[in-house]
């Protein structure tokens, strides 16, 4: 964090939107408008749908700022929306930001924050074109909305997957929830004796999994190079399970999933066994991947295999079937989401 | 507030959002998809430019529940985004709301708060697309972002102020700062003695300015009736003297604005007069009013007079004139924004 405190209300609200402004580079030809009017104006492209999504994050929910630096906070804030609209099978094109804080915050920390929301911005190609800040009474909340396009045939929901449809995940899975493992006994540690410096050497893939996400930008690009168009398709958000069962649920199918199909990080493996925690359930449970799970068409197998950033982890079976997962053993046994429920989990 | 308390974890995350979606009949033919997936679709209009914009509303900050009810409070952050869009010359057809609130709310709270949401979407022809529940560790923060889209030919910024405009208002201004000056005094009595009840008699139309403002759609369907396209236009929300420097400065541009033009409710004359406060400034700084400002070039005049929503207040000169109020005895004093800044207010 920077030395300096500069205070909001030395600014005021017009002089915060100014300073935020300055910092904007607009790259789209199609806007006619970015920050600074009472909204934003762009052209849509040609034969284009356009695509919506928003998402919020709140400090002591989604974040804990004690071990969150805040440009990454501004950073993950913006993929872990770009990442719904990717799993739409879209391109991401614009942003808009919402942050209301308390005036615990000083003009630096939000510097810091939109250098992460702006940098997001420079590695996916979009562009910030409006927003809103407000104060709070406490807390930090970000909002994010974003808008992107597709063709319509290519367009991917999740109520797609029909029978005999392949599951597929790209990365790997469980990685995040244990990079919050860390940085919790971390933070337990510290809070028991603060001279006792946070010990995470060699922890730095799980934690960039938590703290530095990353959107599957990649990932439909490498669908339309290769003329796959998934039958489904939905972003790794709330763990895995729960995501294969969204997208049952909206196709009116039933899965089997493999579980010694399930990709899970060498790095990850030791850290669970470390905590002594079941790898399945991380991998199946552990939320906030924000990794593509899809299902595509047999024939499409060919094109797929052997790509090393998707893996077949099982396939759609009937609606009667149920959603099972294969063990190890073979035994068949109900997949069950114990996902992330933030209103569950916190209440 | 309904008499049924069930906590929000009994119904969970997605069962909130089921909850909403059932609740939501989409009227566009243009959507593709609702809520209900990573994103929702909608077909852009040919010819069309989009427009977006966004706005949060802060409990604490923004609204105060021990007077405002909550099917309002949803009414209200609808409105105030509808009124970006029409600021822009534009029609809004598509909304997108993210809540996040404490496990002090039931779902019978959330349930009002979406009744509101959802008859300002029944008001002004606009569909909720899309959204995000999350909780908070205290409080209640209300986003919303607004998509319409119009004829780039119409689209109006606030840069566009011409010398010898005419600066135009609709409505009145001033009514929505004293009807929360009366909804103060009452929770002042209150809190005194909780057996006095509030006594808000004869303040309706003040009050329903603060409580249930209304956004000038009529405005825009106006407009176009008239064939008049505004020079520049901007919604009055912090205040008529902040946003008609506002449009100067993106304008760079001065102005005359004339206190004895200043539309003011009869009815918030007299409150005004109650509480000894001086009605110009009132009019000037009040805000919240969400009525519109807008230039037009003279030779619309013929156009616009006479009409009862709009009244012309003053014209716009060059930028070395300055911004200055002309008052009733024919003195020049320049105009300055003491418009709400929540954060300088607040902290």
């Amino acid at each position: 964090m920077n030395q300096k405190r500069t205070e909001i209300k030395d600014l005021g609200e017009f002089g915060l939107i100014n300073r935020i402004r300055e910092k904007v580079t607009l790259k789209s030809k199609d806007i006619l408008k970015g920050i600074g009017d009472d909204a934003a104006v762009f052209s849509p492209s040609e034969n284009k749908k356009t695509i919506v999504c928003t998402d919020t994050l709140t400090e002591g929910v989604h974040f804990d700022l004690s071990y969150t630096p805040l440009k990454h906070l501004g950073y993950k804030a913006v993929v872990v929306n770009l990442s719904d609209v990717y799993a739409m099978n879209a391109q991401a094109k614009y942003i808009t930001v919402s942050i209301s804080f308390s005036n615990r915050f000083p003009v630096e920390a939000i510097d810091e924050l939109y250098e992460g929301i702006l940098l997001a911005c420079e590695m996916y190609g979009v562009d910030l074109i409006g927003g809103d800040t407000t104060s709070s009474l406490s807390g930090l909340t970000i909002n994010v909305t974003a808008i992107g396009e597709a063709d319509e045939k290519k367009i991917t929901y999740r109520g797609g997957a029909k029978e005999n449809d392949l599951v597929v995940i790209t990365g790997d899975v469980g990685s995040a929830y244990m990079g919050l493992q860390i940085l919790e006994r971390e933070k337990q540690v510290f809070k028991a004796n603060d001279k006792i410096q946070p010990d995470l050497d060699g922890f730095d893939y799980i934690l960039e999994r938590i703290l530095k996400p990353e959107a599957r930008k990649d990932i439909i690009a490498l669908l339309d190079k290769m003329e796959v168009v998934p039958t489904s398709m939905i972003d790794v958000s709330d763990g895995l399970a729960s995501e294969i069962i969204h997208i049952c649920k909206e196709s009116k199918a039933g899965v089997d999933i493999y579980e010694d199909k399930l990709p899970i990080d060498p790095k990850t493996v030791l850290t669970v066994q470390d905590f002594n925690l079941p790898a399945t359930t991380v991998a199946l449970n552990g939320g906030e991947d924000y990794e593509l799970l899809f299902t595509v068409n047999q024939s499409d197998y060919e094109k797929i295999k052997g790509n090393p950033h998707l893996t077949v982890i099982g396939y759609i079976k009937d609606e009667n079937s149920g959603m099972n997962l294969v063990t190890r053993d073979r035994k068949s046994t109900p997949l069950t989401a114990q996902g992330w429920d933030a209103f569950i989990e916190k209440s």
